[in-house]
């Protein structure tokens, strides 16, 4: 790295990212009211297939009072879902909601009605495999999050990182959105960089992306719960 | 910036970027032979239309024996474009081949037979505001570099930063690229990231970006004339 230009990385830094939020406090190591100590806890609502690593992320983050709120369910779509059993392990509200074979409107009917249940601020999706219907997203109006794998606007859809990798980029990345009716198009919060190596793999790549998911995924959520956040044109900006 | 994550970047750095190549050397500032020590100085053709300020960087690396080339035609299709007049300040040859209501291919011929007169061994695209003909890029295979002022494939054709600004990204960037026959479309061989502020204007998003394309570009000149790179299906990457 050579301060004087302030920005260059070596690309063989094992995370060679850059963070770039409509704020980002957190990273400037300004501290957040621990829980109980006054601020309304807001609520979140995490849908998940897979894994759920970022919804582990998330986890981490409430529970040490870097984000301020809670998690009070966690749906899957899956109930093989790793996702799933690890919510459960840890003490969450869980539901599964099987997909397979159903109406989409209906589906979406059913996960509003949990998620109105309980009360949640916020949706978080953490790696679920559907596209959420109009009537989902007007029910929490710029109040769901989606975590996409890439610098958007370039490689939506699925399989991100391979399609960054056959296209040849040098630098790829994560982005956080508030979801709108298109797949990965809305407004977006938080973006960071990552290197790609010659000698990537999807595996390698994914890894090294993840890391930075996992960190910018709370920070979107703060914003968005701490209300910093408004949506200009189609700019998500720290309001004044 | 925090260190134990190696990747943080607090978004009002003047200049959070992260460059990466397929090799990059000279950031580590592992040094150059200097001009005359018994390296065969390759040829560097420049086509501008404009201000030339990427051709002035260009110039400077190479006179700073940081590039092992040196310049030895600019060609403008504009005669009143600033670039040109610097080349002639600065004492390099130079021609004017104004393209206005010219065929393309007819054109092309022209600048061809110039730069081959010229014995370049490779061609850089430094605000050149035309399209190659095929015929063009045929002459010199894998030898056109060109720079664009967004991460590709983001952002593609005129006015990247304006179209970075609307669609709200948070970083967006430059990248050179070998040229093929599509806009913006070729190998990439260097990207670097600059962060997107909340009050940025085109003007002040450009300027940053500018910086770090004059950087990256001269890193990917150096790695094309050492033969360093090679190209796997669209990929650039550092010969083994």
């Amino acid at each position: 790295m050579r301060d004087d230009e302030g920005s260059l990385y070596c690309p063989d830094l094992p995370n060679a990212g850059i963070l770039r939020c409509a704020q980002n406090d957190m990273a400037r190591g300004i501290s957040t009211p621990a829980r109980g100590d006054g601020w309304a806890m807001k609520k979140l609502g995490i849908l998940l297939s897979g894994r759920g690593s970022n919804f582990e992320a998330i986890a981490r983050n409430a529970l040490e009072g870097k984000i301020p709120a809670r998690i009070a369910v966690v749906i899957s779509n899956r109930e093989e879902a790793r996702g799933l059993a690890l919510a459960r392990e840890m003490g969450f509200e869980t539901r599964v909601i099987p997909s397979q074979g159903r109406d989409r409107e209906a589906y979406d009917r059913e996960m509003v009605a949990v998620l109105k249940g309980f009360q949640v601020d916020l949706v978080c999706l953490a790696g679920f495999m559907r596209i959420l219907s109009p009537g989902f997203i007007r029910e929490f109006p710029r109040r769901i999050l989606n975590i996409h794998p890439a610098l958007l606007p370039s490689f939506p859809g699925l399989d991100a990182q391979k399609k960054a990798l056959d296209y040849g980029v040098k630098l790829t990345g994560c982005t956080v959105h508030i979801v709108d009716e298109g797949v990965d198009t809305g407004p977006i919060v938080c973006q960071a960089a990552v290197a790609v190596r010659d000698d990537d793999t999807e595996e390698t790549l994914a890894a090294r992306i993840l890391a930075e998911e996992h960190r910018i995924y709370s920070e979107a959520i703060r914003l968005l719960l701490e209300d910093r956040i408004e949506v200009v044109g189609r700019r998500a900006v720290l309001r004044k």
